[in-house]
């Protein structure tokens, strides 16, 4: 089956935002094995997008557009595909008391552009929207089907996977059956490389692997009339690349997460864990609470931002800071073990760096990050220099320290 | 003059990429005044990248293609270029000559297929490439031009700027400018209802609004001869903008985020900030932490998971809990205030509430969350009830809080 994606916006021909809901809906596609060949980008008008959505149905089963669902009256997505599919648009109560109740729960007046949104084509299928007040649209026409989508990707993404996965899964009789083996630690070359043999011998099963922040996932993709049949087909991969790559492996989990993963641990073996956060000022213990039910084993964690705050909040010793310094294995020890005495914590993980643009010298460039973690008294310290901006030297500050802690609460 | 992308490449269409060539494209285009209507991404297939190239050139003047120059038998983009505009290939003796330095400065032994890059159509202008060995190619015939471009961003970036803008620049007199105005608070339909008048009128300058988290942008254009011509047609627009919105208006300045400017604000009055986090778990702090130099009003924070570390860290009283629960207003403010004084700070920002997906009753439903600031003394408190998943409402609580702290700071 082909599909083919039309993402609507003059925010994307300006250049003002980069189009993620093209590559995360294409690797979805593909992922679903169906053919993708094109990808269009076009602005809020008329008859561009009309002729948009003809060529693309000229040449695919389904389209999926994205984007121009809005309020405003420069959202004209649905309206124009409506046209070209030759429905009305006519008022779904279901929507409109879905929007009332979502205005109402943020104690928001309605605005009266927001009914527009409540309006739908004649026969459609509605997807609900959890994060927003625009639903999603199907509109089904003979064989071919256009899928609307509103555009900002916390409102897209559960939308995606939660109503559109299933309708396209339908469509197509071979099922289509991923896993996923996540591998923490190692980069993408070396993955690759290590595995490079299964990847040129792949048919069916595939292997794709996708690079993320200090993270790999091997997605195994196998085409089966049934799931069983798919499974037979994976699991020996599966055990294959697990016995390559050891511990580095995480979780086999699509879902799971490398917090999700942590936090599993810490609640097996009973331990509470706190936090010891300098250069990252708050966001890897940000990254513990997305996973529901984290308070079971972390109750504080602390933000020591200035050596003041690492003295009396941590017990840093101040010779300690002075002789080597809030950036150096020994600082980020004490930080660790005094955050353990702090919060009476089995665990607790540290982590002191410069994230730039300033403060970095020859010694100490910017990038450089060390990162302990205590458990019962044992501590880790690992040192790293990242790359890049302020941002993404923090963000894999983060992802580095969870799988320290990942290792050091399995041994 | 009429731009158009062709972004080539399987990756593209599998989403093992995002297609950031084309929003540094379109960025650079809509800055030069082009006017860019649609963009394309399309596979290593030289039917249909013929089709698209030739549907591309009967709606556009210049059509930039990115990508598919490599030294592979896959990349055709070249190849399908030339034969659409009708040009033969020939050795280029000057590229030859820049592919052999280029790999001898490597001590790289030259594989065979990289002289297919040094064909190029007859009559082409050659773009050096300084970062890799595939020359840049303007192919014009009449008063069409194609523009092949390689498709890594660090080859490509520094060949647009440094020899396709000049060549651009030539063919469009008129320059496109820009100012952002920036509005904390408001929904993007509230703010759409008030400006109304203003969109509906616009023709140049021109105001376009784009719906972040708990912000909207609004971005006027303008286009002129030159940059203080422009600049004398927007701030007008921008006047009556301030002036209908007031202090919702947070700033003007297209690079400046919310915690930007609260940092600055702290920075501005010599305040020190602290912050007492629940539900978000350091995501505020680690917001503030992206700012640079925040360590100047940053000192410490207190994450206080459990009702245990609210009393111990923040000095929130026990009958606070036991009658008004952790998630109430007399708690978000007890934590604003202790936060003040645990960590001697002029400013103190608190947030408790409900994130889910479990947790909520009919009284206090998930998604409930009070924001508490305390300045000098001095504590204002808020209550929201944010609609969507964890992850959601944590953001949104972020975003209102740092709102909170601007408004109370600069009361």
């Amino acid at each position: 089956m082909v599909v083919e994606l039309v993402s609507v916006g003059t925010e994307l021909l300006l250049g003002n935002i980069t189009n993620t809901n093209a590559s995360y809906l294409a690797e979805k596609c593909a992922g679903l094995g169906l053919s993708l060949f094109y990808q269009t980008v076009v602005g809020d008008n008329v008859e561009r997008l009309s002729q948009t959505l003809q060529t693309a149905l000229s040449r695919a089963d389904v389209v999926i557009m994205t984007g121009g669902l809005g309020p405003t009256t420069d959202d004209l997505t649905k309206e124009t595909a409506a046209q070209v599919m030759g429905k009305n648009l006519l008022e779904d109560s279901r929507t409109v008391e879905r929007i009332r109740g979502y205005m109402i729960n943020r104690s928001a007046t309605i605005p009266k552009n927001n009914w527009k949104q409540a309006l739908v084509p004649e026969g459609a299928i509605i997807l609900d929207n959890h994060n927003g007040t625009a639903p999603g649209i199907i509109i089904e026409d003979g064989n071919k089907s256009v899928i609307l989508l509103p555009g900002p990707p916390n409102e897209l993404i559960p939308m995606f996977s939660e109503q559109v996965v299933p309708y396209l899964k339908k469509m197509e009789p071979d099922i289509i059956y991923s896993k996923m083996v996540k591998i923490a630690g190692l980069g993408e070359s070396k993955v690759a490389e290590e595995i490079d043999d299964l990847i040129q011998s792949q048919t069916n099963p595939t292997i794709a692997p996708y690079a993320k922040t200090s993270e790999v996932h091997l997605r195994i993709t196998a085409k089966a009339p049934d799931e069983a049949k798919a499974n037979e087909m994976i699991l020996p991969l599966i055990d294959e690349i697990k016995h390559r790559f050891g511990t580095w492996v995480f979780t086999t989990e699509e879902e799971e997460t490398l917090e999700d993963v942590v936090v599993r641990q810490l609640k097996e073996r009973k331990f509470t864990i706190t936090t010891a956060e300098s250069c990252t000022g708050g966001l890897l213990t940000g990254k513990l609470v997305n996973v529901a039910g984290v308070s079971d084993v972390l109750k504080e964690g602390y933000i020591t931002y200035s050596n003041e705050a690492k003295e009396k909040l941590l017990s840093v010793k101040h010779e300690t800071l002075e002789m080597y310094g809030a950036v150096s294995e020994q600082t980020a020890c004490e930080m660790a073990e005094g955050g353990c005495k702090a919060a009476d914590a089995e665990v607790c993980v540290a982590i002191t760096g410069i994230a730039g643009p300033g403060g970095g010298t020859s010694e100490k460039p910017v990038g450089l990050v060390y990162i302990a973690c205590c458990v019962l008294d044992k501590v880790s310290v690992e040192r790293y220099v990242f790359k890049g901006n302020r941002e993404k030297v923090r963000e894999n500050a983060v992802m580095k320290a969870l799988d320290l802690v990942r290792r050091s609460v399995t041994e």
